[in-house]
Parts: structure tokens; C-alpha cells; sequence
């Protein structure tokens, strides 16, 4: 089955995000623990900054737990980065045990699964997630040097500034990870890399469908539902396939990639993108909001496109993937 | 603790390893399921040939093992390409859900320890770890294309050309994964990206070193020990340095780069390296030996460095990372 049922579900002990000025500036700004005065973090290159928004947002999610690098049985973590050096160089000096992503903007999603499965399994008593994305290295590395200045066509989205980590234990106040959903690879042919959010929303409703036939539920058994970042064009695509297959997304349904920003406000496009925009959404404010007891139970379903700029280059379409999670505010 | 006893340890169901050329002439090439003609693989690009690799590996795999795509609950696979492209593509049409990793070239190391961990706990009765890399991507993606024909130096080690994959599950006739022992980052500041054994020997050294202590076993205790791709000099540093610690790693220590090519015969330096090598060593060559009872234990401790040619740019020194798993014929 796609969907593990956590026996003992995890709970979180703390979360922490950390974002740029264009998240600071969005409608979730104020709920961000840290919001960069510049794109560099204190560091010399845009790299190096994402690796220190990593560094902060797990020393602040360590801290507001009140636990140390030690407490921490593993950490899940990635990026989008050539070779994922984002999460490698921020983890270097924590020494904590540490099982390495690559799973594009889904990652926030799949390291939360992955160490959910470690607490419930007893592996560890408490293990942790974290991932980022910055504008600037992504920027370059996918599309074009920022400075260049090159004009973005109306389908894409802006990648966002930000690092999310969540730490999980098997003791703890709650919210609880209950249920976890592995997503599969879903390619339906899309090959605008200009277009992902058409190219990833295959995946979430392959994920979702498979969650909402695992667990027996639908979504109106959720008081929200959150797609990673497919911004306003996957996110009606989502709505259309999950009605032809019988399921009504309703007002529940929002992506987080429309949440980070304001569109009418900030010339954002179809909204935001990145590792850092669900990781940013969920932990500045999903979690949060589920602790304060605004919601009961909802679904964290991220999204990615698990293409390169070298499978573009050769002609291939965008293989997407969605990993979720049912996140509870009570234990059962 | 870093290691983790699987207390219903999972059997290998079957093992599948695809090579090219130059590891068909090496002193393992008779043991290799397949080996590729040339360096396409039928493909029209590298990229592609290297995703081929993978497809194959997991096809014959499942051929072995008797097996379809919908009876493995979980794969985990990964390789050195950007954005991990050689297993996405690789993966896209088998359905399996999928958990990608980035573990530089520990990731056949990443992978079978969590695919055990995850059979282990119950959460899918089969899964599965799966890894490449091959020579001509690697080349142009992290130093020169291939046909510009550029010297290495002394130092350096060759990238296998090679996939293995792995399948798992909680029933079977072994050989069986009895502990797993997830790795740290380890820095200790050595910035040659053509010297990657002497950047990966320190955290082989301290996952080993995790190991013996968690198990309280010594090298005596196993019949053999393979690190990854530290290479001659990387083997000999590990050698040095865990004498220093109190450990006589002996004759039973080798590593899977000095394995995998006839350094007198074939001039491949300090010998290979890359996720294709210990993923080729192990499922080419240590499993079935095992399998056969030539080895009662053994431990299988892949070495990955997670650097980029960004991170080499930016100046930054080369972070290694270990996963180790112990590999045994018997259950109890």
C-alpha cells in the first residue's frame, strides 16, 4: 500500500522557517521566524546564503524545542541544487546522522514522511526535516544568470527565497503526522520548463488519489488541503482531474505556491516555486495554525518536477512526483 | 544511536548489476548480469544510456526474483547526475513508489538502508535501492568532456560505469541486513576534487568506527569489509587511521574501488569511484558470494563526497558522508 497508517503517529516538537525579502514582504511574512534583510545572508555567494538560511532555520527549530544537535536521531534533508550542496555544507557542522534527498520541491514532504516512518518504527526517538530553494541559485543553475535580466513568460513561477525544518518525536503536544503517502514518478509529456505547474499536477492528483483510496477518506474529511507549488495553472489542473475522478477539492484546496505571495501585489506569475515554498508555508505557518487549533486534520502534499536542465536540453518531458502527509492536530 | 539492529532483518530477494566495457574487462566482469557493448546502452546521449543502466538493473532484478513492478512497495534510488535524472527517468515507467536520494556515491549504501529499515518496520513487505553512474557523464559534468581528452592526475580514480540495484524483502533466503548505521558529514577541509578518497577516508573511518561501537564488534568479527570508493589512497588512510583508533582492519578490508579494475592492466589511478561502482561491486559480486557461503558477515560501507563543481569554485573543501550496512548469510 502507498499509504503507511503511523501507528504511533510522530509529533511535532518544533518547526522553524526562514525567508528572503520577497517572502517577508508576501502575505505570510509576518508568520516567517526570520526574514533575510538581503538575498545573501551574511555569506559571499547566493549558494553559500542558502546553506546559512538552512543552518538558521535548524538552529531555531533546535532552540524553540529546547534540544541540541545530539537529541536529533537523524535528519532528512535536500535541496535543489547541483549535488544538493545547500543541505551537505549547512549539515557539515551538526553532526547529526543524515540520509541525504533529492526530491526536487517534494522534499519538504519526503524527508517529513521519512522521518515520521523513523519515529513511528522506534529507529529514533526524535528525527528532523529541512530543505530550502533560493531565487538566485536556482535562477541561474535552471534558467538564466539573474542579472541578465531576461523576461519570464506568464506560466512561470517565481522560486522561492526560504528554508523550512520540522522537528518530529515520538513524544510531544502535537501536531501528529498519521499518515504518510509515498508518491510514484508520473510523466504525462509536458516539456515546458516553463511549465510546472502543469507538469507536477499529474503527480498530486496520482498521490492524492492513491491517499484518499488508501485511507478511505475524501476531501471533505480535511479541513485544509495543501499542494506544494504548482501555482494557479496546476492548481486548476488539480481541481479539474480530481473532479473527473470523482473527488470535489472545494475551498479547501489551496497550493502553497499561491499562498507565499501576493500575485496582485507581487508580479509573481503563477506563484511561487521551490524546495523553500512548501518547506516555508508549512513551517511559518501550516503547523503553527494546527497547533493553535484553526484546523483539525489536513493534507501536505508537495509537488516536483524531477527534471534538469540537461534532460530539457535532450528532449525529455518533466517527470513530476508528489510526496504527502496527513498532519492531525490530536493523536487519534 | 547511529546504528540500527534490525530485529526481523530483511533477506535480499535477488541482485542485478549492469557494467560497461571497461569493468567487463575488469577482474569482476564475468560476474556482472549484463555488459554493455559500448558506452549508449542503445541510447542516443549519455544521460540516457546511464538511465537505460538502471531500467535494466531493476528489470533483471525483478526477472531473478520472480517479481513484478506492483509487488515492491518502495524504491530508493539516486545517482550523481544533477537533479538525479539517471534514476527519474529511470523510474518513470515502472509505477514503484519512489523515494529519491542524494548520496553521492554512498547512495547504494543510503539506499539498502533504508529500504531495510523501511521492510523491517513493516511498512512494505519488498523494496528496493537502486544506483548508477557512468564515466561520460560524469566526466563533462563535474570536470571536462570526455573528448577533450584532458591528463588526470596521479590521484584521481576512474567513474564506473555501472548500475546495481537491490531488492528486499521480509521473507527470503538471505543473505539478510542485520544492522544499518546511517553516516554524518564529515569535513575535514581537503579541497583536491581529484583527490576524493583522501576527502571520503575521515567519514568512513567514523561511520566504521560507529558501527563496531553500537554492535560492540571489531573487524575480527567479519570475514570482510568494503568501503566504497576511497581508492588506494583513501584504503590506506582508513587503514592508518582506524589503527590509530585501537581497530587492525587487516586483510579483510578492501575497498570496492580497487576492486572493480585491474589497476596493473588498466590504467585507472587510484582506482573507480562513483555510485555505479560499489552499487556493482555489491550486487555484481559481494551478495552472491555471500549468497554461495563464501563470507558468514560482511560489511558493505559506501563512501559518497558531497561536493559540486560550484562548491570547488566557491572554494569550499569536500564534505564526505559514509552509510554502512552489515550484510550476513544467516538471520540469527
Amino acid at each position: 500500500m502507498q499509504t503507511v497508517t503511523l501507528t504511533s503517529p510522530p509529533s511535532v516538537l518544533s518547526c522553524a522557517a526562514i525567508g528572503g525579502k520577497q517572502e517577508g514582504q508576501g502575505p505570510l511574512g509576518g508568520y516567517f521566524d526570520k526574514i533575510g534583510e538581503d538575498s545573501f545572508f551574511g555569506e559571499k555567494t547566493w549558494e553559500k546564503a542558502e546553506s546559512a538560511m538552512q543552518k538558521t532555520a535548524l538552529h531555531t527549530a533546535l532552540h524553540k524545542a529546547g534540544l541540541k544537535p545530539k537529541d536529533i536521531g537523524f535528519i532528512f534533508g535536500g535541496d535543489l541544487l547541483n549535488q544538493c550542496i545547500g543541505s551537505a555544507f549547512a549539515l557539515r557542522e551538526f553532526g547529526i546522522p543524515y540520509y541525504g534527498l533529492y526530491g526536487a520541491c517534494s522534499t519538504m514532504g519526503e524527508g517529513l514522511a521519512l522521518a515520521a516512518l523513523m519515529v513511528n518504527a522506534g529507529y529514533a526517538k526524535k528525527a528532523a526535516a529541512i530543505t530550502s530553494s533560493h531565487f538566485c541559485t536556482a535562477e541561474r543553475q535552471y534558467r538564466m544568470p539573474v542579472p541578465y535580466g531576461s523576461q519570464r513568460p506568464p506560466t512561470a513561477q517565481w522560486t522561492a527565497t526560504a528554508a523550512g525544518c520540522t522537528l518530529l518525536g515520538d513524544e510531544g503536544e502535537g501536531p501528529y503526522i498519521t499518515h504518510v503517502c509515498c508518491g510514484k514518478v508520473v510523466d504525462l509529456g509536458i516539456t515546458d520548463a516553463n511549465n510546472m505547474g502543469a507538469a507536477m499536477a499529474p503527480a498530486a492528483c496520482d498521490t492524492l488519489t492513491a491517499l484518499f483510496r488508501d485511507t478511505g477518506t475524501k476531501p471533505e474529511d480535511y479541513d485544509g488541503i495543501f499542494t506544494g507549488d504548482l501555482g494557479a495553472l496546476g492548481h486548476r489542473i488539480v481541481v479539474e482531474q480530481m473532479a473527473k475522478r470523482g473527488y470535489d477539492m472545494g475551498q479547501r484546496y489551496q497550493d502553497c505556491g499561491m499562498m507565499l505571495y501576493d500575485r496582485d501585489r507581487q508580479d509573481m506569475h503563477m506563484g511561487a516555486s521551490g524546495c523553500g515554498c512548501s518547506a516555508g508555508v508549512l513551517n511559518a505557518f501550516l503547523l503553527p495554525q494546527l497547533r493553535e487549533g484553526k484546523w483539525k486534520k489536513i493534507i501536505f502534499a508537495p509537488t516536483g518536477a524531477l527534471l534538469s536542465p540537461t534532460s530539457s536540453f535532450q528532449g525529455e518531458s518533466i517527470p513530476g512526483i508528489c510526496h504527502a502527509a496527513v498532519i492531525a492536530a490530536e493523536r487519534g
